[in-house]
């Protein structure tokens, strides 16, 4: 098996084998044009193709209608934390409503703070973020810009149940960690956002979603590149793009619409390969503890401990004999973590699984 | 010949061939780790190593002392355009001081006027851009925030001679399109900053060099991304960072330390390969023209024309079956360009040469 099949890390995820096959050949030199795809221009004809079918592929993965904008920008989920307040919450709309469930969702709240007055409507640091709330129950002032969440909670591991309404503001949702991992009801969402390097693609592009009605909020004098219609106007073109990063997320894409074969079919994928991380964990009883509680436990994300730090950096020294990376818990946290993007394949969660039940008969 | 050696490309430019080869190993899995750099985490060791690396090759490259800070960022010139004001023109600060002297410093000037109100010290309008002020003797309001200005007008095949003084108030330097290509007097600036995809490495990566002493007038309450503190204080680690495009630069940083031995030699070089594409344009008589006037002619960017588009044209379709691409002129300006970052080949421009002198003998 090859060894970057058993990454399991939480930031820069894994790409898939083929993905990485026709990287390594891009590099030498683009079949399309003969130039190292890090020599390319981004004013090409072969880059223009490249971004209509990155967009195309997003469109018909997602469903999409021609009524939401997509951008791929730079500057990560971080830099959206500033953006989105910048742009959709200008004078005339009450302060911006932020549901604070996580490591990453009260980074966004805190960064749209500063920007303008906002409000948190849910703060999870009760249940020590191991639960999240039902989004279809909470209750938002009318006035507020909009509602803001973080899809899925990748320190902690906890995933939103989708919305079955629509919110009465517009619902914008950092998906970074579950974007393209499920099928989604994108016109629940005014707007989406995801930095790749989780299913996406290597860590310097960021996907933005955005109805087009939502554009006519935003107030005038905004520096161009900050303001989201900048990029609209200029097909993601407006500076230079990460143009090798669009490339790897257009082989992403066009891996999930050709190889896997959708949406549907990579949740099917993704819920086998949770179910049997899960399965096991719980068949291990007390030597392990899952840090999200049940109804909220991440498929993408998988935080758990073997119950103290000393164990945890043995089961982490013998998986890495057998070729298992990437499972250090996030900094803020500790523990372990066992991150199921899309590209990790079912055997390598097999082989984790494994390692984990023998660690644990080793250890009882 | 390989074909990568004869990008002239002005956007995202040609890298060293020993770079590639790097790269497309690292792609298939980093020799240190057994992993593809496109799944290595951003808070692993190796990558703390290739941060160091790339600061420690900068700073050792430009002589550069421990009262500068040194950044990677996301986001390109285009970002810094306006963060820059944001951070370095708050109250208390006249408005700062711009040279109009080309396209992308007068895209650097219009961002700054819609965050602060600013100046336009010198604007080469009159002159077609064809020209460039002298730094040193430049009328600037001692009360302005900085002078800033981009050291080499890639459109127009523009570059200052470097200022034999320090400027009356901090000044800050774009050297996108020149940085590392010559040994630089970095104690003569404020700040310097340049974006990767010319003779750095891949785009989606820009370097910030900025005197500790001008981190004091930042204003409290920027959002965190747009604070240059943020991300001195968190080591270029404060949200996930490009990491292929830095682990690139990296690997251009050491050729240029190892294999190349430095800027004295990179400039030797450059000063060769300019010198025999000025000469052979000027040997051309009247058949060709160059945009720049003499006195400011880029060693980096030398845009002309054959006269006129279908000529252009004619040129740029004999040159492609040579293998030489990435002729075209900036759709701003349209004609030709040739660009010669560092890792255009003295033979490259030697086949261009003569390209160019083959075609005008057929056209004459």
């Amino acid at each position: 098996m090859n060894p970057n099949q058993l990454n399991f890390s939480g930031g820069p995820g894994a790409l898939p084998e083929s993905v990485l096959a026709h990287t390594r050949q891009a590099i030498a030199a683009l079949p399309e044009t003969g130039i190292s795809v890090l020599g390319m221009s981004h004013r090409s004809e072969w880059f223009r193709d490249i971004l209509l079918e990155a967009e195309n592929n997003l469109r018909r993965l997602l469903g999409l209608p021609e009524d939401y904008a997509v951008v791929f920008m730079q500057g990560g989920s971080s830099l959206q934390f500033a953006m989105i307040p910048m742009n959709f919450a200008g004078e005339g709309f009450g302060p911006p409503a932020y549901i604070d469930s996580g490591y990453w969702s009260k980074r966004a709240s805190l960064e749209a703070a500063r920007v303008r007055p906002s409000q948190v409507v849910w703060d999870g640091a009760a249940t020590g973020y191991r639960e999240l709330p039902s989004l279809d129950r909470l209750e938002i002032d009318p006035a507020a810009a909009y509602l803001h969440y973080v899809s899925n909670e990748t320190v902690e591991g906890l995933q939103f149940a989708a919305p079955e309404r629509m919110a009465p503001v517009p619902l914008i949702a950092d998906m970074s960690s579950d974007f393209l991992s499920a099928p989604l009801r994108t016109d629940r969402y005014s707007m989406i956002y995801a930095h790749a390097q989780k299913n996406l693609g290597p860590s310097g592009v960021t996907v933005a979603i955005v109805k087009r009605s939502l554009l006519e909020r935003i107030p005038a004098g905004l520096p161009a590149i900050l303001d989201f219609r900048t990029h609209i106007a200029n097909g993601s073109n407006y500076n230079t793009p990460p143009v090798f990063a669009i490339y790897v997320l257009t082989l992403v894409t066009r891996w999930l619409r050709d190889e896997i074969g959708g949406l549907e079919a990579m949740q099917r994928i993704n819920q086998r390969k949770s179910r049997m991380l899960y399965e096991t964990l719980e068949s291990l009883g007390d030597a392990v503890s899952i840090h999200a509680s049940r109804p909220w436990r991440s498929q993408m994300n998988v935080a758990f401990t073997f119950g103290d730090a000393r164990l945890d950096q043995a089961f982490m020294a013998e998986a890495r004999e057998q070729g298992i990376v990437g499972l250090e818990g996030h900094r803020s946290i500790g523990g372990l973590r066992a991150s199921l993007y899309n590209a990790v394949t079912e055997g390598a969660v097999r082989t984790l699984t494994q390692a984990m039940e023998s660690f644990c008969q080793a250890h009882a």
